[in-house]
Formats: C-alpha cells, structure tokens, sequence
C-alpha cells in the first residue's frame, strides 16, 4: 500500500516539515546514511526519503556519493541566515574580543529561545568545557548564568509559566533543582543586575552573567564569563571579572542604541 | 487566476526548495519583513508564503507579532545539524584556541564549497577585518589564504576546470585576478606546504594557512592565522607565525587520525 508520502499527494506544509526533519536527521552520531537509514531515522517511506534526499543534493545541502549522504557546509547558510538578520552578534564581538583579550577568559552572549539559551556570540579562550561550545549550542536556562538573567527579566506571567513547566535536573553536583530556591534566586538576580552560577551546568565551571538591553529598556540578551573554579574563589572572582563584565554589558547597550537595526535585536 | 503554489498542487521537492527560499529571504538587510514584503523577495505568492511562514511560525523557526515576520534563534539548529556532523570543528578547537593564545593572533578552519571557502571553527582574538567573520561565513577561494590551500591541492583536473570558469575579482589593491599567475602560485603552495596572502582580500590584511589531511592524506580543510599587515614584515610574520602555524595543522592532523569518526571530516 503507498502511503499518502509516497504518492505525492501531501500539502507543502508538511513537505517542508519532513524536508526539515531530513536536514536534522544528520548529527555526531549519523554523519553519513543511506537513504535506508535517513527514512529510519526520520519514519519518513523510502520514496519519500529518496526525494527530499535528492531535492537538497539538487539544492547543495546534502552531498551523496551515490549510497550515503551527508550534510554539506551550504546548511550553514540558513543559521547564517538568522545570525545576519540579528544586528547583535556583530555589535558584540569586537566588545566580546576585548573582554576576553583583558580577563583571559572566555566570553559569550546568548539569547533566550523557549526554555533553553543558544548561543549567538562567542570569544573561547580555552577549553575548560567538557563540551565544545559552538554558535547555536544550547543550555537550560535555569543551569546557567545567562540563562538565569535572561528568566530574571522575563515578565512576571511569563516566569510563573516557566516555573510551573520546568523540571530542573541535576546537571552537576551542585545545580539548584527546586523551584522555590530557583525563584529566590532570579528575584535576587533582578535586584543586583548579575548573575553568578557555580558548577550547577559543569563541576569546575563558574560563570559570571550580566543583562543586556535594548532602546526600549528590554533585556534581549545576556552576556557572561566562564572561568575555572579552581583557579580563585568565588569572591575573587567576582572582584576580578565583574567590573569588566558589567562595563563590557554597558558597551553594547549603547552601541545597540545607535545601531541602525538597533530594533530587531534578538526574540 | 490561481498559480500552482496557490492551489497546493505542488511537489514535495518545490514545497522544501521554496520553504528554504523564505528562511534565505531574511538577511542584515531585511531582518524582520512583512508578508508581502517576503513574498516580493521570494517571489512566491502571498497564498504560498502565508503557507510557508505559518509553517516555520509553527516549527518555531520563525516569530511573529501577527504583522511582522522574522527568523528565530531555532534556525542556528539547521547548520548546528552540519557542524555536528563533521568531527573536524570539535577536534580543531583545542588546536585553534592553543595557537591563539600563543600567537595572539585569530585562527581559523575553513572548507571549500564549491568556488567558495566556508569558516567553520574560529578563535578571534582582535578585530582586523572590517566585516565580521562568524561560522558560516564565505570568501571566494582564490583570495583567501586558505581557499589557495584548498584550491592547492585539487585534483589537476578539478583545479583546471575551476581556473577556467573562475573570474577573480580586485577586492583589495593586491588582489592577484590573473589566472595564469594565480596558477603558477597555487603550484608554489602545492610544493611548499603553505600559503600566504598579503593584503589581497582586504587592505591590511596579512593570512598564512596551511592544509590539514585526513587519514587518507587528502586535504579536508585549511586552518590559517591572520594579522595586520601593519604590525611587522611579511619576512617577520612568515618567520613567527609558520612554524606554530603548521605545528597546529600536524596536532589537528594526528587527531583526526584517532578520531572515531575520522572518515567524516569534510566535503
């Protein structure tokens, strides 16, 4: 029996949403298929596997040697695509590349995207993640210094949604898991403007994050500084990076400002 | 009169391919637009770009205020599918921030695609362009340090067929848009293992890269570090910067040699 895929007959609304699937299908674990494997990993027919496979190498998104497939740097594009719409990750980075150049450290900004931040800016300095940390990468919010900024200066409906939906896990020994001492804590963040996270994402990371505005006085974005918390105490590290993390933050509020595209920011 | 995209009868290939035109609509220019709007720039009919940014509107790669469209932050995810893939990005990071630091210099690691390089792995450390280079980013090959690596070790009759149909353009005083010489100095970059540009994709701009192989010897990538040209002679900058330059691209190489996933390392 030919399934409503395989016959054609299926609206562009859903061919793009299983042409989009197919894209995603790809990661560290499966950087090449078959058109076997894609349709298993997608729960999409064959045929309809074959021709979404076919549309992107026509399209130069998906290379095939004939019997695998994988994605091709042109997919790039399309995140490119969001970041150039975006007017502050080229505002920020040569703020991001100074900061970092001065604290040694290194410096990120991210945004808010449902429950999770997602980074759109980055100056590494070394690696002290576990995982790499790349443009797009994603975190819960409620484990990270930004993150914790970004939901302090969500309006008050919106954070009681957040609380109401969120499950904290122990990410790390020492991730803050109870919603209560979680909201204590982004009101406190609200008051004094910063945020520090202390191996809640990572045993051995400690983040330092402060909120950025735009013209019309809404936090868009957050920027922090990651460092090892093995190399000073949470006090000195504080006295050492949040002076230059906070002016760091005032920098790019007042280029956002007077940025021509200054309006669309981040959402 | 009803177009074909209006009337829904259109193929899953047309359906993705012009889903993708919409995400592509949006740039530095046009960050948020209209429904209109993006149909004049697609092209597409107001009934088939209603579809098409509902749809991304409902997979979360599009907001909306009702009038307003743009791109959200979920769109990064399509090109983090490509970076995921590719083990080389992750494997060169540690390489690249070691030799930032040493150097004090920015380091990246680009591919080729088609006629162009593409950045996928970079530590900045200063602003010496003036336009922004983020992961993602593309320069033609011929005037790029790391496009001659690449374009370098081409099969001879890939190279002639690029040499053939390429027409460089003078985007910097220097650039070199003759392809006879450009030619006789890809055959010099083939013999000597490295390349250098002084000033020939942007004023004052001087880049030295150098090829990474993969375990079958290929050329996969190019990683290079660029300076001022300002700061020293191109004698000094050859005699500090090569020799930690190419040490870097032989860790990068060793790793990739080890990689579980060493076989997918870019196309």
């Amino acid at each position: 029996m030919e399934s409503e895929a395989d016959s054609g007959v299926v609206g562009p609304v859903q061919s793009l949403t299983r042409g989009l699937m197919v894209i995603r299908a790809f990661d560290e674990t499966r950087p090449e298929m078959t058109l076997s494997e894609v349709a298993r990993v997608t729960g999409l027919s064959r045929a309809a596997t074959r021709r979404f496979l076919h549309t992107l190498v026509r399209l130069g998104y998906v290379w095939t040697d004939g019997r695998l497939f994988a994605l091709t740097p042109r997919v790039l594009e399309l995140g490119f695509s969001y970041l150039s719409s975006l007017s502050l990750p080229e505002i920020a980075q040569p703020h991001l590349e100074r900061l970092a150049a001065q604290v040694h450290e290194s410096v990120s900004v991210s945004v808010l995207d449902g429950d999770d931040i997602v980074y759109v800016g980055r100056v590494p300095t070394s690696r002290i993640m576990t995982v790499a940390i790349n443009i797009g990468t994603r975190f819960p919010a409620y484990a990270t210094s930004m993150g914790r900024v970004l939901l302090a200066n969500l309006g008050e409906q919106e954070l009681t949604e957040y609380l109401r939906r969120v499950r904290p896990e122990p990410l790390a020994p020492q991730t803050l898991t109870s919603v209560g001492p979680l909201r204590r804590e982004l009101e406190r963040i609200r008051a004094q403007g910063w945020a520090v996270v202390d191996q809640e994402l990572e045993a051995g990371l400690r983040s330092l994050a402060a909120p950025i505005r735009d013209r019309t006085d809404s936090v868009v974005a957050a920027v922090n500084v990651s460092s090892h918390a093995s190399r000073t105490s949470a006090e000195d590290a504080r006295n050492e990076l949040l002076p230059p993390l906070l002016e760091t933050a005032a920098k790019i509020e007042a280029d956002l400002r007077v940025a021509p595209q200054a309006g669309r920011t981040a959402r």
